[in-house]
């Protein structure tokens, strides 16, 4: 398939070269060039517009940092209520291609999205990930999809392409955001609890990492051993996920439970605490660092 | 060795089968005389009163409700202020043998006993355990382990022909209630997560079951999975657990957590949500239900 | 003074009175033009579009129900994206002229607001008031004004005529929607707190009314007397002001203290107990309901 | 009357006094006899044990740090189990006569004082007040009254004689104890509140002054007034009340919340930052500081 990619961070530049290996023709756009040589060696066309990247493509894919960045690509760049600027992503998709959003974006943004595209005669999947840039290099990612069944079904090689399986989780492209948002919110919450543990234990002498050895028994689970660690050992530099993007998250999960009417209290806890630790000067940290920083304003 | 068992709950019948099936020499004593019958068949004594149970014994194992019930037996029944009235554990003890406390209780009442069984010159061990009655049943529970190393090595046998392993926490034995009370949180903050999430992402449309799958890719916990599939299908009767004792646990993490001086928002946030499902009338039900029942008062 | 009203809700209805009342030169503009009569009937021209509203006019004063109808009303109706179409407020308002935002809005379209007025060569004063209708009626309404000195003395006699007094809080047209949404947060902080200490001390028998009594000898306010008063006699409607925009509220508090990088877990409490009690179906009912309502969805 | 007073802390020691000043016949008793020595130049026998105050005496007033003080003074020092000692105020007091418990302790402890004192064939009163030293000082402060009438009518002059007023509250001791822990806590909410908000607007450039002063136009309170100017100004030392003594008081907001089965979120956030800030090192600074410090642990 002809493809565009629009987002070679981390997590894109991986992904796009899984497609590229997988035999699919792909253009590439990143807004900082240079990004984009590694995959031009390997094969890649490489766009100076968005325009020029999407134009006779089958499937746009967008790996975007938020809902700004993404809002720029959809609709034009500069100001970006300009929808009839011409510069942006719905406007020069083909008809009939397909936009397959893969950032973590607010429901809101999907479902403004999904209604752009469909008055654009374009198909619309919503396919967020779970994964750090590790397991997106080591096409280990688990991928979601939300969106019309058929529209799935032409876009799933590319999906497959990218991660070691894609799960389906419904016709509405917000659905699978919202999983995506909640997913986050369990490991958030993981790393919450076992702050909160080990500063309990640790009161009474026991070491944390004797603690997470124990707990390891009931929980038997790569979350808690792998986060655990990093907690434990205090290993919050360099950051794999930082606390700012952490953040990011969680103010997902609460407009996502706002929007639904669903209290959630130990979201609102968890970006509470997060929010502190950024003012208090963390936020390039790990985000696994939230619950454990010290909240002293430097 | 010569044992005395004192406590036959859904945890410590069985865990008193094992001791004798491992060969030891065994005297019950229960509240309840008729829960008893089933460890006489199989060879156990039965006791009528504390003081027969551990006349002459070698370890005294307790296995009881709570810090009344444990103050009771160490101290003797009915005014429990009157430690001098005889007819209590601390009294009936011979000097040398050791008292294994593995009931969960507050790490006060542990720092109380442990002080008292010094006096008394006998020796002090805690070992609280992880797994519900089917884990004990099939000697499947984790055994902590608190206390002078060399009182942990005499009872050694014991604890480890009740359990799949024995964990050694600290020398202090308070050390290993707060392990296992601080264990206690990390599950009941599994099913907070699980409960929230849940019950966003049913928002968007999204089964709990296919949530619950998705997210099991990335914990492979059997926690996840087993409290999840029970508060996803609501299945809350007859209770494994119940949530009145799910209460009671939440308020020694409180208690725990205050006495060391460690702010802990999320335990708290729990207490408060069990706290408000019992008094909306939910107490017998299977405690993982705490954050997914109504709180409407009939 | 020439000035255009566009919001005669009501609030914006007696508001917009009271500056009739002190020899204004009065044009309203109201969605629903039917309430523009009554005050039709005392003198005021009544337009049919906010172009025709504010030509000509010294100043504007919007008194709307959120943000999406603040920006509906500045950058024109329908695509509120096409800024570029001429028919809001910021097109057809005359350089040189005020537009003086009262409704309760985010400080994020209080900045934009600002910077696009700016542009077209307009002031720009933002002015919240802390009030219910019957103060709007009586005249009784406080009126914050924020923005730059020369422009908020220009429009204080208007101010002025609205309210018992004008306290301007600072040269930032935001920093006087911070102050309303951090007064509105004090309050629902006191309902929060009424609700659970009626609820604590019920538990013990007493009526939240002879407890209100006791501690009205501590606190002497007004704001515990009134609200006090409604919370123990469940008096909660005909709602004075309902909680769902109650919960519209608290969502500002928590957008401004995010944006803000400031944690506050009260706020978060307070946002989250609304959304429940909305969500439970009591959305119409007065907001110092809030924390006193039962959380059975129906 | 013929009274006993035990314990001339800074609160004790001036009500004492106003005692000896309505004419009353006061012996004193207090653990560091130094304290006494102004109400001996004044009047007052001073007594070396609690059995000698209480000898004879017609009532007993206690006015003590906490449960383990009062507990020490009912059931006889040292050794508290032993209440057969006879060296307390159960076994001292004459029949007939009545205690009156004027300290802030647990509502069990209060029920358990009312039960150990009808078996005494002694009346219990259960008296405790709202007000700082100072307001002892001043005869200011607010005094409830819990316990049958009668015996609340026999002691009234003397409540009357310490304060500018006496709330008779209901017929069971404890209710009068749940009021005044009530009281506390809604003065807590309002600390948490004003720093919530302080911390709010100053995000937005407003000095926490100005923002006192314009919501002080909405509560018009003594204690938004007070205690705002005290956290406006950062004025934490020399504390009035220290913040160990407040978390005392949300450890008993905590416990007769979960003992009457009502979950109180708000009370629960309070107790945690307020551990945190005397975990942090601030515990003896005035608890009006507690959500405002910062959480380094030095």
């Amino acid at each position: 398939m002809k493809i565009a990619f629009l987002g070679l961070g981390q997590m894109g530049e991986p992904m796009a070269g899984h497609l590229l290996g997988a035999g699919h023709t792909l253009t590439v756009f990143n807004r900082t060039a240079a990004k984009a040589e590694k995959l031009r060696a390997a094969g890649a066309q490489v766009a100076s517009t968005v325009t020029e990247a999407v134009a006779g493509a089958e499937a746009a894919i967008t790996m975007l940092a938020d809902d700004a960045a993404v809002e720029d690509v959809a609709w034009g760049g500069g100001e970006r209520s300009a929808a009839s600027s011409g510069s942006g992503l719905l406007k020069a998709l083909p008809p009939g291609a397909t936009h397959i959003s893969m950032s973590t974006i607010s429901v809101a943004l999907v479902d403004r999205l999904a209604r752009a595209h469909s008055d654009c005669g374009q198909a619309f999947v919503s396919a967020p990930v779970f994964g750090r840039p590790e397991a997106a290099a080591a096409r280990k990612l688990w991928v979601l999809a939300g969106g019309e069944p058929s529209a799935i079904t032409k876009v799933r090689p590319l999906l497959e392409a990218m991660g070691q399986g894609v799960l389906t989780v419904g016709d509405e492209p917000s659905s699978a955001k919202a999983v995506k948002i909640a997913g986050n919110f369990t490991i958030a919450a993981a790393l919450e609890t076992l702050s909160e543990a080990y500063a309990l234990v640790s009161a009474y002498g026991i070491q944390s990492k004797m603690f997470l050895d124990i707990i390891n028994r009931l929980f038997q689970s790569p979350v808690y051993q792998g986060y655990g660690t990093m907690i434990a050992e205090r290993k919050f530099e360099p950051a794999g996920f930082t606390l700012r993007l952490g953040l990011k998250d969680a103010r997902l999960v609460w407009q996502t439970a706002d929007r639904g009417e669903v209290a959630m209290p130990l979201a609102s806890l968890i970006h509470d605490r997060m929010l502190a630790a950024v003012a208090a000067g963390h936020g390039e940290k790990d985000w696994s660092s939230f619950a454990s920083v010290e909240l002293n304003k430097s």
